[in-house]
């Protein structure tokens, strides 16, 4: 097993050189979301001086900071690397900042493809100074093919599918698990990529596993979650129509063995972000969902989760409503409406199976 | 990329030792099916003195011999590695075999989980000795993700599609690529799976790499396959309703972008081997296949291939017709009555389209 860290635990400095904002890092952006309390620098020399808030909306008070000896006199304790190098490769620059940080006695947690574990001068070092270097898409060793184990848990699971990447599936994962734990009930998000991972300081990386594994991948997650919650809201990835990545879906929908699906969606796109594949219309794209499911495990898609951050508040309203009229589902974007109804629909549908003993 | 080997230039000697059979060793068995004139001997010392032709009804003449030593008075130039060890690891006394057979100067072809290239002193051997080990089953480097790349190819397209593992997905492909190329015309067989690759002599095992690059994988042999060919028959893996094997069967689907698929199943088999899932209809699940492939590259079922190795000729027939009926598609069991039928299906669909120049 590697070495996992837990971000709550920490004083965490947010490496994002060059590239701190809500589109370009989204690590350090959900890192800034649902770590504030945690999070005492952001690194981007590019911003420097300014606050957290005012490029990203959240983390007022967080200040950017121009390099890591400025972020260290805030005493952190663990670096994240929320930077997205093209191709996933570390430039030297970089490298040596990250030895810095070692040097310095901090942890390190990275979701880069690029393992720094890999690393042999990383490693050493790290093993010298008796930090843990946690690279989240590094997937744990003797993973199992799914064999239908997550359908034994006694948690209700619940997944957050979609139309596309990048639609909102972690967020609402987080959103959803978060009220859930508002309203007393024993819930967790389950991470499937890499910035849940480091939100949540656990999971697996469904799309850094080799395919013959990646459903297996989903069920060790959803067991794992089970083994102290009694709600799980495993984080979905992809989409089944999505070319590259429709796989990886599958293999989430069909290791993970949900009771319910929410679907998650962006009103204002008409097609696969990068590629010419247009969107069936929603009716079509939820049917997908449980026409697939129901071989294995019959789920519904109980809720429809928009992410209208590119619309008015009007537009969003209409939005939400032409969804529910459209599908008979209740619908809401978490961020600008709240989770409220989505919680509803999944209390209901948990009281309904009374599978759970909430 | 990996230095491949191809089978039909070589003699071979298979490496079954202890499960040399049409069940325990799917690939020496498909081996001394499709490389007949290729095999010099079989190794397996429990059934030493007999004929492969007496144990799986094809390779008659072929000897089955009790030692690499024996093999060799045979002239062999090269080992296919065709045992399946528990767990997927080597056992000592198969690496003595394989270091015996590279002092010997044959190239090892091998389908094991376990990475011959990756043991240095087997790798150190066979640089000395200047052989190749190809594992077949190591990912090439820099596969991309995929990019519908597929759907550019002048080739028609032809997927074999199923209800389950093990039902023919393979032996359909090679039989309908053959047939095809009997009446003229310029086609191949795609593999994607370590025993069609030993038998090609190219592909790559698409459950083998990182399922983020499965679907760019499949893109990968597509592209190469219609290098030199009209009509691509691609082997596919799994089911989509298999619980841990989905994600690679639909990668598969949106990453080869076919023309159409023929449909593979076994009659007898009621639910997913070794699960307790039952198999929807074949009308559902052919539904499936058609409703995934539709938003990325609309393509039909043409044509049902059943196994129908455990029936008697009257049940076999009967089955025939049964899904012919049920389906209003062309059915046949391609070793049991040929693949005619479907072959003619797929030119009827091949000259509708005018897609190729055939």
């Amino acid at each position: 097993m590697e070495r996992r860290l837990n971000p709550k635990a920490h004083e965490i400095a947010i490496l994002a050189e060059g590239s701190f904002g809500i589109l370009e890092s989204k690590a350090a952006a959900v890192l800034v979301r649902y770590l504030t309390d945690n999070v005492v620098a952001v690194i981007d020399s590019t911003k420097a001086g300014k606050d957290a808030g005012e490029i990203i909306g959240v983390g007022t008070g967080i200040p950017i900071v121009g390099s890591l000896a400025e972020a260290m006199k805030l005493n952190p304790t663990m670096l994240a690397v929320g930077i997205a190098p093209p191709g996933g490769e570390l430039l030297p620059k970089w490298k040596s900042m990250l030895r810095e940080a070692i040097e310095s006695g901090l942890h390190i947690m990275s979701g880069l493809h690029w393992f720094l574990s890999n690393d042999p001068e990383l490693a050493e070092l790290a093993a010298r100074r008796d930090v843990i270097l946690w690279d989240v898409r590094k997937p744990p060793a003797n993973l199992p093919i799914a064999t239908c184990k997550a359908a034994d848990v006694d948690a209700t699971v619940v997944l957050t599918v979609g139309s596309d990447c990048r639609v909102g599936k972690m967020v609402v994962g987080i959103e959803l698990a978060n009220e859930a734990r508002r309203r007393g009930l024993n819930a967790a998000f389950c991470p499937t990529g890499q910035n849940g991972m480091m939100v949540s300081g656990w999971g697996i990386a469904v799309d850094a596993v080799v395919s013959d594994f990646s459903a297996g991948a989903a069920e060790q997650i959803v067991i794992e979650g089970a083994q102290n919650h009694d709600l799980l809201i495993v984080e979905g990835q992809g989409s089944l129509v999505h070319p590259g990545y429709s796989g990886v879906t599958l293999s989430l929908l069909h290791g993970s063995m949900p009771d319910a699906m929410i679907f998650c969606h962006q009103p204002s796109r008409k097609g696969i972000a990068r590629y010419t594949v247009p969107l069936p219309s929603l009716g079509e794209m939820i049917a997908q969902y449980e026409i697939l499911a129901n071989p294995v495990k019959p789920a519904n898609v109980i809720g429809i989760a928009l992410n209208c951050f590119d619309l008015t508040e009007k537009q969003a309203r209409e939005a939400v409503e032409l969804a529910e009229r459209e599908t008979g589902l209740p619908a809401t974007d978490v961020i600008r409406f709240g989770p409220h109804k989505l919680v509803d629909a999944i209390v209901s549908m948990q009281n309904l199976c009374a599978k759970s003993s909430v």
